[in-house]
């Protein structure tokens, strides 16, 4: 982490199970061309580092030099504060939703500065699955031709990416105040759901079973809409203690 | 031509000198993520039609159904009344540029109501000469990382058709007055620059003759800043052939 990383909001991009090589290289050099050079990737199919992603990034290899592996998506965003997931279908979860445009006003609102954001994008063919996407505070759709929205991996990084790189360069007309953000980390967030879906299960919350993945991600997906802050998760823990310790019993 | 397109504008994305057929396919996909349909190519390497295209268009081969080639660059661009050239590098052309974005607001613009724009794009690797630039009303500059610019072709094309689009969802929630635009062609206009060029050779005035293609396109420059109409260029016309009937004989 450089000197500038400290001061500046960090993006970073994650890349769940990407499948081609060239396709990571070809990131890579959307990245660079969008000013962006921090990437993590999620159980890459071939493993790190990969030839092919090399050969394809050729002028953009400094991207690659920087790339972290990780077996889990929640270990690879768990430091971010704010995380964007990349989809390119409309799922049901109750998620905000942003055009790129939107995301990269987000990215450099004066309330977040300090924060670190990710930009997260699924497999080449499948796209992320809704756990991954319950990790995130919202969903980034690219307004495109309905009846043709594929995009390529690159692709869609690059138009994210472009957006950020036009409100950075707006940024850098305009003035701004740097500081610390309040804003929960998603580490933060995830200790607390789990720690509460361990309290709801035990209190036979989730149930049935078969019901109980989608239940946590709807929680998530709630409270991942409210932004919240250190101090609230800090007032949330105390909610989860305070009713876990209350039972019939002493009423 | 269908009946919608003579209702609004036609955007037409003209590739010159393409060399690999999987860049015109990957071209027609980033179009049809646009929902820009036509695509026009001069003096594609491998001729067409062409397998390597149709293979990596996949889901957008209607685009490439659409396909014209064409000789020369000024074929290619004759019906059109507005052209914007794409450029990797600032070039020392006296020419408007512009950002996508800038493009895309200037197309939608109701000044230019029912005119014909095109998006031309360079050969991969040394992008438009001079001369074809000297067409084009504008110049179309990205703004990426100046230390990292260079875009694949379909990339460029994504991010203009990319702002293309984005001003076009803005304008079916606007409304707009459709009319007739008095703008002249391009090929309009070359008419009268090869005129122009042809009296002023005679009158020894692109001297010497190894700058008379630089006097000839800086010409075409200085014009096509002007944003002709049809009666402008038929004024030009006169103006010519007023100053050509003038000799010093008859003074």
């Amino acid at each position: 982490m450089d000197k500038e990383q400290v001061q500046n909001n960090r993006a970073i991009v994650i890349l769940v199970e990407p499948q081609l090589g060239e396709n990571i290289g070809a990131v890579a050099r959307a990245m660079l061309n969008c000013g962006l050079r921090e990437l993590r990737l999620v159980r890459p199919r071939d493993g790190w580092p990969n030839p092919a992603a090399e050969a394809m990034a050729s002028g953009a290899k400094e991207v690659l030099k920087s790339v972290e592996v990780f077996e889990q998506t929640e270990d690879a965003v768990c430091d971010l504060n704010r995380l964007f997931a990349t989809t390119a279908r409309q799922r049901d979860l109750a998620k905000k939703v942003v055009t790129p445009k939107e995301a990269a006003k987000l990215f450099f609102d004066t309330k977040f500065a300090g924060d670190n954001i990710g930009f997260l994008f699924g497999p080449e063919r499948s796209g992320l699955i809704n756990d991954d996407i319950a990790l995130a505070d919202y969903v980034i759709n690219v307004p495109l031709n309905p009846e043709f929205s594929s995009l390529n991996l690159a692709q869609a990084v690059l138009l994210v990416g472009y957006e950020w790189f036009q409100a950075s360069l707006m940024q850098t007309i305009g003035s701004r105040k740097w500081g610390n953000s309040e804003l929960s980390t998603i580490g933060e967030r995830e200790y607390f759901y789990k720690r509460l879906e361990k309290h709801l299960d035990e209190a036979g919350f989730l149930y049935p079973e078969e019901l109980a993945p989608t239940i946590c991600r709807n929680l998530r997906a709630m409270f991942n809409k409210a932004t919240l802050t250190n101090q609230e998760i800090r007032t949330l823990h105390g909610i989860v203690t305070a009713l876990s310790n209350y039972t019939p019993d002493s009423k």
